[in-house]
């Protein structure tokens, strides 16, 4: 529930209205847009106030229909929130690519995918050290491990770290060494996970359940950003349908869905829902085209090695190729996407001398 | 099972290699593909004569695990097949976007529609005239009628005209009037419907049925092809899944695997995929961008008095944006979309003056 | 629309609302129940007559919420339909079992398979003349020598003969030789059929689309009904769904939630769902536990030599020892089962005689 | 893998094989049935020694095409796992009933619940203190006290107590209170709680994920056996699906595939599947005819003024009325349901003297 003030309202009123509300015992979120101000009744339960509210002088009008999400829904920022990191940010012109391996598997690995992300115009290595897996007896990742490595492979290349969190015991440690905190599909709905990532001073990568609806991942967005941390990004990777053709199906439609609906920018993996690679360009390229703010694509140094997803991760060529693919395709779409460094300037040595 | 021959295979030896296939009952279908052969066993149930192909000495290659659908495999025309119409293709480097309304609902109406987007660049009008409908007390379309106004819009304006036929009695009286015969979703799986159509002297737009599969759309289109008709374009409309805030899931994936598995051309239909007017132009742009050859979308005068699906049809103006955003999209993959013609050279004379 | 008409109304009064719903273009449909009349307007828009109803005297109630079926909703028959045949009804305390192969692939199959399941204490036989199959080049089936060759089957055991119409052309066709008209999942939506089996004098067995909501199957009855025939029995037999341990996912909730919509029976079909014979038993009591009127299993006197679903077939023994369980579990729920005959006077002549 | 070994085999030659798989750095389970002992190697990566442990001696058989999961498979126990509390067993011949309200909401709730379920014949208590919830606007549950509260219900009525962990944190809290531990559906795939639920000395019921595969559900409860704890229920509880009218979509197969797959007992959840009440024991008598080996089913003394579910509880009458069909329906299946006490000994004194 939404209450529309004016522009003539008083500080007076404004105060006196947050305390009806906050007196019945509800939370209250205020936010100005030009020349209105909204309070917005976080949640729901606001029932028993809304006579009050809608005969009081100062209220424009009371939005009943809010969506059961509150701080996330686009009414609070019709502009649209950007998550600046230095040197770019998500959510405004820029298509932010997201790049690396499945996982962290060493050394060597991860520092020369993050080179050839990096060369290739990637602004964030993505590489998992702690691995949810379907089965115990799969790689469950080098932990802490891989963790030292993708901060090495910032320090060497000056991207910015996107790793998975599973477990809340673990945010704290995570956040120490990323920049960007992921919480995985099959973790969506792992409530405490969310309120546990959304206490970490660093943004939240959010992917879709393979099975939730945009109105669920928007409430799990929630549960972040009333814990404390208003940086989401939305990641749409596939939901599960009874098509077997590829791994998942990618929700196209779920970007301009979710643009409607919320203020936080929004992602797409093509790698997961297509789960082969010779898909990957067609879709990253339908993911811009449709208005997402950025891709999270998985590249390996050499695919066929990999101890997860090698069949849907591209090589370093197919990557620079994939990039020159997206940026005709941002241009067509009035956007772009970050330059890459000329082959010949790219430096392979920083991390080889250590 | 498809048989390579080499390119010094005599014709004696290719019609020993025939007679040998159809000895055993099956059909067989022979393809030049520049130096080599093909013989493809259509179907299943050649097990039988493996070992007589495999050794008989013009046989280079026996590919025993061949889709179950032939005649429509991309192996048998790897550079795709296109379907030509005078002044335009369907399949080549233009992207051609059918439109106009759901139903014909009267002269006026298709009349207008009919000109609204032959100016903004669409080659063909669509407009159901027999219309399959859930309820039985839903606007079932206006029968032959409908067919006539649209045979009149097409000489009206020069467009293709594409409509809907529902059942095999009425294939060759749909065929009378219109230049594409479309299947529909729900009777993507009528068999002997699909067999009709395969008789018709006219390109078939064969839709996906909203529970099928990629692979028993192929085999659908092979029902129309073993039927004799080669011109089939396949389209993608969207699939029922768990997410309900789109009228369907569009499955965008299916275009790039459409485009390996076959040699037909692949159309989306934007708009019963999104069942919202809001999403078709970032559904339409991705599917574009994700390499489809076309594009089927919902046009009314004026939608909101549109007898049946008028929350999902554009209006002319918002077509006319829409095709502007295509031709940059279209041309961020090497694409092209007609021109449409300026606004002023446009006649409103000769359907009025009638 | 339903206006419930009091015990009061006089004939006069109810001629006068017919009218009033006539004369507005609608349909009406005048059904009593004890003590009052229900006047049902067919299908939707009667909005304009919404306050004339309202405030005719006559008039106690006008539910404006009814569903968009009206012929086959549960209100039109609280008590339920039973469909009457000699010697049994389907809706009422038996629980009626149809059973056979697949298709008809010979007379003997088709004669030894009859008699077998007729032992057992089946009613129908089943077993397809005409079959949609997903590929072109799959067995379609005897077609009319199939119809012949179930009914010597049903002249030389009594038993019912339920087989499919797969196209309206051949609707009477199939009525001449069969007792009762099945409509196959993939044609459930196929309208012009709908509407030719309902304009046959023989029961329809209508099945579920294997992606068709409860609500599309109740409108698809209704177009049957609508036709004029009220005889349609509804079968659920397993949906589309991500799991693929099974051929279909039955959905077993349908049963109830059809008997509290509809005033139809409900038959269930656990073989196509299981898609394994070894499931066939516990999805029959399932089925009967849940409330089924009836059930639908493919048996086949050596399922591994069918020429089609072989692998969801039981076997003779397997359907005589499925019915002694059925008849436990039908007792658990106040039902009961035919008995079928005793092994030692079941003839195996009639037919062989011939 | 699994190696059969014979009859014959010496101890040190197993001990032999042992050794050659563990210096592989792989884990195995060896168990004995009957006349042969199996050697598994646990989860995936046997393949280097395939060679070796066919060709040893001692070595009957290599089943080389095991599932993924080892230790839940059924060939680890044909004869089924119980899993034994006092005076009970899940797993043998009784069909257990878990009943309770949605959430502990307070002390009278909760007691007034418990007894009314002992009353009828429920074995357990389900009640949730830590509640995970899609909105972080909806109760969350009372927690610690909420467990508190469950355990002097448990004291009160003898019934056991089914509470769910939300956390890994909280494992072994929540141990100390609750008889078994629930793992929900929204965390079927958080691996850490599975792991952390394996290290409790209680027995688990794993729900399965609204939309897992039953492969997935398996190698879920895999996860929790090698963490050391084999008392592992697994739980159907509906899946999701395209059809809306119902909650979720019980996939009643899931039952007969999960007995033919795993030697785990599995239970049904017909409350959540169905969503609302009138749907429960249609479902609930499928369950039991389909082969489950207990119930899980909300029961709520005042349902309309639960703060969760209350759509979809039976009230304490409803309950005494699905007790005794699930009694006649066990019994048509060999099986049993616990009496209930006669109502006029029902004892109401216990804890309201406390």
């Amino acid at each position: 529930m939404i209450a529309v003030l004016g522009p003539d309202c008083s500080l007076q009123q404004k105060a006196e209205i947050v305390r009806l509300v906050e007196g019945h015992g509800l939370r209250v979120q205020v936010s100005e847009t030009g020349d209105a101000s909204l309070v917005a009744v976080i949640g729901g339960g606001g029932e028993g106030i809304i006579d009050r509210l809608r005969s009081h002088p100062a209220v424009l009008e009371l939005r009943t229909d809010a969506p059961p999400y509150t701080l996330v829904a686009r009414e609070q920022r019709p502009e649209g929130s950007r998550i600046r990191f230095d040197g770019f940010s998500v959510g405004g012109e820029e298509i932010v690519v997201i790049a690396g391996p499945c996982a962290v598997e060493s050394r060597d690995g991860i520092l020369s995918a993050a080179r050839a992300v990096a060369g290739g115009g990637a602004r964030m290595l993505r590489g998992g050290a702690f691995k949810p897996r379907t089965s115990p007896y799969s790689f469950q990742g080098l932990g802490v491990e891989g963790l030292e490595l993708l901060a090495e492979a910032r320090d060497a290349t000056g991207l910015k770290v996107v790793t998975e969190v599973v477990t809340p015991g673990e945010a704290s440690i995570v956040a120490e060494h990323a920049d960007v905190l992921q919480v995985g599909s099959r973790n969506m709905q792992n409530f405490r996970l969310l309120s546990a990532v959304g206490e970490q001073p660093r943004p939240v990568l959010l992917k879709r359940g393979l099975m939730a609806t945009i109105e669920e991942l928007l409430l799990a967005a929630e549960y972040v950003v009333t814990a404390g941390n208003p940086r989401v990004m939305l990641c749409e990777r596939g939901i599960r349908t009874y098509e077997t053709s590829t791994r998942n199906t990618l929700d196209i439609a779920a970007v301009p869905v979710l643009k409607e609906r919320t203020h936080l920018p929004v992602i797409v993996d093509p790698s997961h829902a297509a789960g082969r690679r010779e898909l990957v360009a067609s879709l990253s390229r339908a993911a811009v085209a449709a208005g997402a703010d950025g891709l999270i694509v998985e590249v390996h140094p050499r695919p066929d090695e990999a101890l997860s997803d090698g069949r849907q991760s591209l090589d370093p060529a197919g990557f620079e190729e994939l990039m020159d693919e997206l940026r005709r395709t941002a241009a067509a779409v009035g956007r772009h996407v970050a330059p890459g460094e000329p082959v010949e300037s790219r430096s392979e040595a920083p991390a080889d001398r250590v």
